[in-house]
């Protein structure tokens, strides 16, 4: 704008100012000039708008995924005798949530009860006699409350005694290969609805083309069956370019990641889930430091005297972690509400 | 910039060019110049700045939900007989997480144990004679090990039989009404605290002005009381336009969404939680293949000879996601902290 | 664009129009000049680029997290007598996620039966006689199915009989001090993986040159061990500015905040995680109505006569939540796959 002096200010306000243009009429500069301009027009509806889509409304999804294994398994071990496992013993939680953990491998320790024994020989328990233990003490790395007494742990090892569930568990001695092999044949049958409040759309990954006898009996595979919402945990893990036993034997976290990222602008049917599986916890060859998962939990029974026992069972497995992508978008909805209010 | 050779660059750099202007003195195409000015004016200020906020500082919530349920039940079943349930029976976890499922109807199988018993029949179990079942065998979809005979499931049907947990879970009897049918009536307390770290910001559902007696009697009502944090688990279902009986006959998944959207900009008693219910899993009835929601777990006991037993439950029921939404911006700090890291 | 009739459009199509120029040559107007273009250069490339960050593709993580806590406590109750607790009676749920309880306090109801007792005494149950009772009355607020009958609660109190797991539980007299004060003293070791699909990079938060044995006996300090992943209890509650005793004797939820933001175009170990605590539930303490976290979880067991009988424990503690943050950006990938589409 112009200079506006206080005295002019009411004619300034209605002056308009503009530019002297020259115009020059030559075939070869006008074709350079809207060769430019194409150029332009084509990066941003080419580029911008269709690759970037950077015109479009999006929303973020909102997801709920239920999860079922199938299968039984059957173990041989010293401590529990024969026994079959099926999906309420090995399958923890059982609530069939976004995360659920097979159980492939363990240590059992049977007949727990609270009472004393020696602890588990290290550097800091063994002891000569009964003033190398300190009454009372509780060591984080142990296993209970040190009694003060020294007892022998086996004919040539002496350590502190500790009050504690005894008889205490030895986790050394880990099964080289999965007890439960029969694992990798479970199937599991993950059920995922999406939301876009937004664009008011609901989609689930039982596609609607899917119908109740080819869901009795299908399988997931990437090439011949890949909308049956069944997978088979080999077939999974081996997707992620990891071996089955070996990750069975020490544990570990996979993830199936569900992408339903797609453009509401295309008919309905082109947009389905897209399945890919990765393992989650260590990727990392060089720092093979505390690999694995694994926990502790105990089933918990009281004797014919009212006393309790327990059974402590350190199970190794692989812990399956559904996640689920999705941005959608769409440009026939361009002022929409900026909020993810879902509509109730 | 104009044309600038190597020999003329110093005096060049000196150079300032502008643009020959003309000025317009007229009131019809000033004026009309001034109304082109204050609607762009208008509309930067009015929808990108007051509708979009496009100038505010954002920051993403930190959420912590817990959650409390409330009611007995009772049900009167011949594998059970007369039984009243409590939240430590029927809330599954326990942990009153974001995340709850309530027990409403299910399959119970008592006094498991591991043994032998014939399959349930189907088309790969029926048998004729021994040679029909083959030991060792172990089809996914089946309940355990086959042991290599034959023997009477009924009167009329032979089955392979199995090394498995027996008896057999029959679960096609699932009742037709919801057992814990005063499940509707049950309450759930939710606590939800956010916080916008770049904010400083920290807010919970209890709102300042709730004390404890109006929390020990209070229920929420859209309209009657608002700001009541604890929810009857039939008035969820029904704002989620769905029947609580259908849908606590075979499972489900239900939403609780709470949306702490809103402006720091306004005084902060206008920003408090909008609730919002919607059912998460199937919501397209022509698709209507594996519905519901169900779970096995079992209850684990030793007789008094040391031998494991367990009650299988086949668990139907809703399971209550509490999804927390929430972006706060504010224009008052527009040079804020980039990053979302939470300040310790 | 000039004017276009449609007459002469040919033409008009290789017209170039311009502006008419004037140059200044005047040092001083071009010095000003100059500077504007210099301030305008230096803005864009320090603020924009180098502050912001804006030009650069960024990426969300996908993160996997496993707990695993570690210690051993002793509490001495009327109820329970002597009884040591480890992991797996106190970590609940016990499966190492990324959301793990840790019991330190208790309400404890040994040897409930499904049978019948008076309620607890309150305004709606205190009765005179049996006709203030009514059969089949479940409050939501009440503990069972009340029988009808009006029966002596203590010597002086009459309440209505309800049918429910009896003896009932009595929760007012929680023990001032948390019983498991030795979980100060425990630790937990949180193994995080990271991975952003787009830029094909995977990190733990145990650092590569961390190895085996510092790790069994390290202990997170911000000082001098900020490299370990070994987090003594107490240390992250005094980090959040909390008492620890304060918070175990009510319950609690304590955020534990990795932080991974960092930025791809500096050395691969300048990008480590940062930890930082903040409790979560209520931090407004004129608001505080309905503090602390508790739940309420069984232990089932079976008499030798087959009956079911189970011990009810109201579980107080503190609820660890780790929240993992992460957008990693790099300028040297611009023209990125703009989905979050892991690369399977």
């Amino acid at each position: 704008m112009g200079g506006c002096s206080s005295q002019s200010c009411h004619r300034c306000f209605f002056e308009y100012e503009t530019e002297r243009m020259i115009v020059v009429k030559s075939k070869v500069v006008g074709s350079v000039f809207r060769l430019i301009q194409f150029l332009i027009l084509f990066y941003v509806i080419g580029y911008v708008c269709v690759v970037q889509k950077s015109y479009q409304e999006t929303d973020s999804v909102i997801s709920s995924v239920t999860t079922k294994v199938k299968g039984t398994g059957f173990t041989n071990t010293s401590d529990l005798g024969g026994r079959v496992w099926d999906v309420a013993d090995y399958n923890i939680p059982p609530q069939g949530e976004s995360s659920f953990f097979v159980l492939t491998n363990m240590i059992v320790t049977p007949n727990q009860t609270q009472s004393t024994c020696p602890e588990l020989p290290n550097q800091s328990t063994i002891c000569m006699s009964d003033s190398d233990c300190l009454e009372g003490s509780n060591d984080v790395r142990g296993n209970g409350i040190q009694t003060g007494l020294c007892m022998n742990y086996s004919e040539t090892v002496k350590t502190c005694e500790v009050l504690s569930w005894c008889p205490l568990e030895i986790d050394i001695n880990l099964p080289e290969h999965a007890l439960l092999v029969a694992a990798e044949d479970f199937t599991v049958l993950i059920k995922n609805s999406v939301t876009y409040p937004k664009f008011n759309f609901h989609k689930r990954n039982i596609l609607p083309d899917v119908n109740s006898s080819y869901l009795k009996q299908c399988e997931f595979n990437r090439k011949t069956d890949p909308d049956c919402p069944i997978f088979r945990l080999k077939d999974m893990v081996s997707e992620a370019e990891e071996d089955f036993q070996t990750m069975a034997t020490r544990g570990g976290v996979l993830g199936i990641m569900i992408d339903w990222n797609c453009d509401l602008d295309w008919p309905e049917h082109y947009c389905g889930p897209k399945y890919s599986f990765r393992r989650l916890d260590n990727k990392i060859p060089e720092n093979n430091v505390a690999p694995g998962y694994n926990f502790r939990f105990a089933k918990y029974y009281k004797t014919t005297d009212g006393r309790e026992t327990r059974t402590l069972i350190k199970a190794y497995g692989i812990r399956f972690d559904v996640i689920v992508f999705g941005t959608r978008s769409s440009h026939f909805i361009l002022w929409g509400n900026p909020s993810p209010a879902p509509a109730p």
